[in-house]
């Protein structure tokens, strides 16, 4: 049992866990970046990349901090408003664990970004050198320096926050509502990190396709395109930083949810329960961070020549501690086996979500087949079996998502919903570490063809990248489903905040909000993905500049002007995700104030299916064009350079906005629209709405 | 004031107008069938369409005929357990109301396309002999019989129904509940006419387009083409039969809702209200009807020579009479202004609604030049474009109906809902016509290609078609939001029939019910999809092999057969509308019995909120790449057989089942799970949930 004597102790275990996860990372960038990089072009073509992506953050985190600034003193002076004193979620000490959290984030994605960058050429450098082994323990090494960042800020910020407020006040309550500023600050950042990046690694991506291997007929990753750095550069910034911030977010919400679960758990189960339903989802993230440790280095003894293997053992040694642990804990801290079926519930279903991803967007399976034999019939019918087999992947993906909430929910109640949530992400560590592995495969196949490496090169390369493309489409699963089940969290403690007891779908305010709700998602993905259209026209724009005003470029006697590429990409996405982001943030607050906490119960609600069913369908139907692609370039259906290979580069351009900017933007915009709320709670309580008078 | 004393004049003057609708139905019928064809080659191009859509007809009907028995047999069988006694929606006149159902909605289907196929060829032979007037007309009298058909018998057979009911048993109550049976025969019927249609239509598009323009580049509607009869059918189930039933059913289904609801606004009111309540949509159905005929006589003695200005006059001349006489109604019955505002609402809505379809579907606008233009750089980006355009027009949408259903709530309460629905479909009648229109005038212009008429004739045949294209866009709209109005009023219903006083969205069942309700028509659409596909292809292939084993076909000298590629829409269509129908009537039912009326309620609330955003999307998107295509063909971004529109012609495709298959069965999705469980309702009430356990 946990209680007010030894709570600063178990406090004391997950900062000093964090701390280790932190140390560890920075080991891990230490061993990276001790190889050495001994061809000047590997090294000239990295530090462009490094610099790109570099440029990208540090412009990108300019433009955030005004955002940063005016919410903070928005949060901070809603506190001094007379009637809102009580309300733990807002005011001086809920603006600075915002600015906390934008800090953790911000800094966690700036480290894991730093590392890949550095990672990328000397990946290639030792698949040159030294062949796979040590090929795959960088690229694996750089990945996990993002992982272990994520969860390592992410808990550390949380839960010195939390032992701060909870220590000078003793106040256990204002202590869990006011790290719901820290979990804000996190999706804050994740937003133009996920949503910037987003635009950005597509507009490059389909810029440089759409001349390079359609126009043009050179290869893809060709040095001559000079769109090409800024293709590598989004991988990073969308992929990397992108993805970690979206991770990252959902990790630390899921537990400040829990939290905030935990009070009125408490308030049901009487006092006794004390501070224990507070602490357990951070000692569940603890061990998570520990089990993630353990992997890592377990995986580090073992053989390094096959990486399917590799990262299927850290992912599976990981969840087994933490299942044997948390099993522990539940008995330990609540003398019940319930809440670690609650935690199971999620973890299983973080396992089986990725497995259907795979499912549909794998050439092992007849999905992906189908569409490479739809596109002997041409453009269209690629598109349209493309289109509807990310459809029909909505079936099963939200069976199981409604079987995991139902499993949470009976095992552990309300409580048990948000434990899930905990549970599922616990593992983040590893599966962040495997989602970054990824990029960094990718980056380091890029520069191995931009380098005109040997074949025995290019074959390691390319064999580290065609595992990367399965964790990618698991690892999205992962991500969205994680939202999922985080958002759905929040919007449960929304409604305690709120004091809701019903939400009722037959009221007209509720019914109203539940329909604008469910159109957001849809106009956030016309907007995203125009924006996508939009920067990529540039960008086509000026490669033809470029291959216009100097046929050398063609020829490869003169060197393009990578330069240009990538400021259009940086531009353009710091331009466009201005637009969606304020959506995200207005639309909760303007109907909190129009039509109170019950219409913005129903705009989240309904927010959350469309996002949810619009995020499978666009995350599967991309990565199904995309291996569709790949399985004609295989040799089926006609192969490279057939009219069916056409059809599929329509298809995987289609696809790539889909499953690259809108769909991963999807999971931001619910945790954001949710964790806003969450705040708004307390504030909207004391308000009336604007619409009461209508629809009362 | 109606009373039990005047209550049967004010059913027989509903039974009357229907009839004279009827009556004046068959007087068009008449006038059109009497124009003589005297070209030999017209005559056997229609009489290929006639016998290929009433082929289809009637095989489509014999399949319907089994499920109509099993399911007229459970619905009179429910009723004889003794717990369901009580319970007036299920039972033997439950049964006898579903059977009269399902023959006033078919019938006016076939009688619909009878006349369409016989006007379509007297179109262009008055295009040909006598100039525009007489073939507008022609065409306007085919459209309208439909149109007159759809609301005459849809009011009929309810007016008879619900009289015939009152009259034996002097009980308001069982009359009210009784007819939604009748209902549901309509949804019946419009499930299979609507998917089948819509699956038959564009299997024979897809397939004449791909083989024909794609790969033999023969132009549309060359009679070498042996789809092309096939492809002209499909216009006419599709467009005609599918349609008609789909408005049938709206059209019945806002009546049943709003007399349901009359019922709880009865007992809320009082008892001194009596029978109003329940007479009053009933009533202003009628003067919808009146509003039509009048309409279409005022339009007849006008000019003839401009298409749209006719069509025009006609739809408001029709509105125009609806609203004067509901304000004179809604005094006379209520003594009130409020119950004209709820109609109003709903009137604005259905004017208003098709007006953004336009928006966003014309060349006049700049959304459908932008996917022009952005069809210069190639496929993808021209369906990233149309995707986008499709998805940003659901905010408009969304914004719309959300402030009609606020208003016509404000004015009057959840009847005031229904109202809205009834008033939206009140000028249905017109609706239909303007919308049957289309199909007749592209059928006139096929049939004109068919047989290579005269350029003038071509002129005035594709200026009709031109008009009936945006007339298309239109009445999409006007579709989806009288299907979203007609099903939220049903659900509404539904609730009160279940005795729910709330379903909340924090009860887990509910949260759950809603995830799979949303997920239902993702799902839905990926089978019609699918569907459409497979049948594309089986028809491609026919095409090619008829190709191939008689050279003589495309040099002109033999005739292809018409006859095969019938048969295989028929088939395909007929096979593959089981599947998704069936998923339809399940799935209300097992989450019915599985989670209770609470989860049911969930379930519906989920699916309409899916249903509507995919359904505006799928039509907006693909009525913009069809009209992007067509600017194309103008002139614009580089004209016919430029890349730009080969990019254009694969949108185009991609479009076509979404607007025309997928798109539309969303309407039906939720107006047919809507009904059912109204239906079921009372037997719900009667059983324990089989999940009970888990969630309470």
């Amino acid at each position: 049992m946990i209680n007010d004597d030894n709570v600063f102790a178990f406090l004391g275990i997950a900062i000093g866990v964090s701390i280790a996860a932190l140390f560890y990372a920075r080991y891990l960038y230490g061993s990276v970046k001790k190889e050495k990089i001994h061809m000047h072009l590997l090294e000239n073509l990295s530090s462009f990349i490094h610099e790109g992506a570099m440029a990208f953050l540090s412009r990108e985190y300019k433009i955030i901090i005004l955002f940063i600034i005016v919410v903070a003193v928005l949060l901070a002076s809603l506190g001094l408003i007379p009637s809102l004193q009580h309300a733990d979620g807002v005011g001086p000490g809920a603006a600075f664990c915002f600015l906390i959290g934008t800090l953790c984030s911000g800094v966690a994605g700036f480290c894991g970004m730093l590392t890949a960058t550095k990672a990328n050429a000397r990946v290639t450098q030792a698949a040159h050198d030294n062949g796979m082994p040590k090929a795959l323990r960088i690229t694996f090494s750089g990945g996990s320096v993002l992982g272990l960042c994520v969860v390592g800020f992410g808990l550390l910020g949380l839960s010195v926050l939390f032992c701060g407020f909870y220590f000078f006040t003793k106040d256990m309550y204002l202590a869990a509502h006011v790290i719901s500023g820290y979990s804000l600050g996190c999706s804050f950042i994740a937003l133009f990190a996920r949503v910037g990046g987003g635009i950005y690694t597509k507009a490059a991506d389909v810029g440089a396709d759409l001349v390079g291997k359609v126009e043009s007929g050179i290869p893809e990753d060709d040095p001559r395109n000079p769109a090409v750095i800024a293709d590598n550069v989004g991988d990073n910034v969308g992929d990397i930083a992108g993805m970690g911030s979206d991770l990252c977010e959902s990790y630390v919400g899921a537990i400040v949810s829990a939290i905030s679960l935990g009070i009125s758990y408490m308030a049901v189960q009487g006092e006794h329960m004390g501070i224990s339903s507070l602490m357990f989802p951070i000692l569940i993230a603890a061990l998570g961070i520990l089990s993630s440790i353990f992997a890592q280095v377990f995986v580090r003894a073992k053989e390094w020549d096959n990486p399917a293997k590799a990262l299927n053992i850290a992912t599976y040694v990981s969840t087994l501690v933490v299942l044997v642990g948390s099993l522990l804990l539940s008995y330990f801290v609540f003398n019940d086996v319930y809440p670690f079926y609650s935690i199971l519930s999620g973890l299983v279903v973080g396992v089986f979500i990725g497995r259907i991803a795979e499912y549909y967007t794998s050439d092992s399976y007849r999905h992906v087949k189908e569409i490479a034999e739809q596109s002997l019939t041409g453009h269209a019918t690629n598109i349209i079996s493309g289109f509807s087999i990310g459809m029909q992947s909505t079936a099963l993906t939200i069976l199981l998502l409604a079987a995991g909430i139902a499993a949470s929910y009976l095992f552990f109640g309300m409580y048990g919903i948000a434990l899930g949530a905990v549970g599922m992400l616990s593992t983040a560590g590893i599966t962040v570490s495997v989602d970054a592995y990824g990029p960094i495969a990718d980056n380091a196949g890029g520069i191995a063809e931009m380098s005109n490496m040997e074949e025995h090169v290019r074959e390691i390369t390319d064999h580290l990248d065609s595992v990367g493309n399965t964790t990618a489409a698991v690892g999205k699963g992962f991500c969205i489903g994680s939202a999922a089940f985080t958002a759905l969290a929040m919007i449960v403690a929304y409604s305690q905040l709120a004091h809701l007891d019903v939400i009722s779908l037959l009221e007209p305010g509720v019914i109203i909000a539940l329909l604008i709700g469910a159109m957001l998602p849809f106009f956030f993905t016309s907007l995203t993905i125009k924006s996508v259209g939009k920067a990529a026209n540039q960008m086509i724009e000026e490669v033809r500049r470029q291959f216009k005003a100097d046929p050398g470029i063609m020829k490869g006697t003169s060197k393009p002007d990578y330069a240009q590429c990538v400021d259009i990409s940086t531009q353009a996405a710091l331009k466009e995700m201005i637009l969606p982001g304020l959506i995200a943030v207005i639309s909760p607050i303007a109907t909190g104030i129009l039509l109170g906490t019950k219409g913005l119960g129903g705009l989240l609600i309904g927010a959350l299916m469309s996002a949810i069913m619009l995020a499978v369908f666009m995350a599967n139907s991309g990565g199904a064009w995309d291996n569709a692609k790949k399985y004609i370039e295989s040799g089926a259906c006609g192969g490279k350079g057939s009219e069916a290979h056409k059809a599929a580069i329509t298809g995987d351009t289609v696809g790539d906005p889909f499953k690259d900017t809108a769909g991963p933007a999807m999971d931001i915009l619910i945790k954001l629209m949710s964790v806003i709320s969450l705040i708004l709670a307390p504030v909207l309580l004391e308000m009336t709405p604007l619409l009461d008078f209508l629809f009362h």
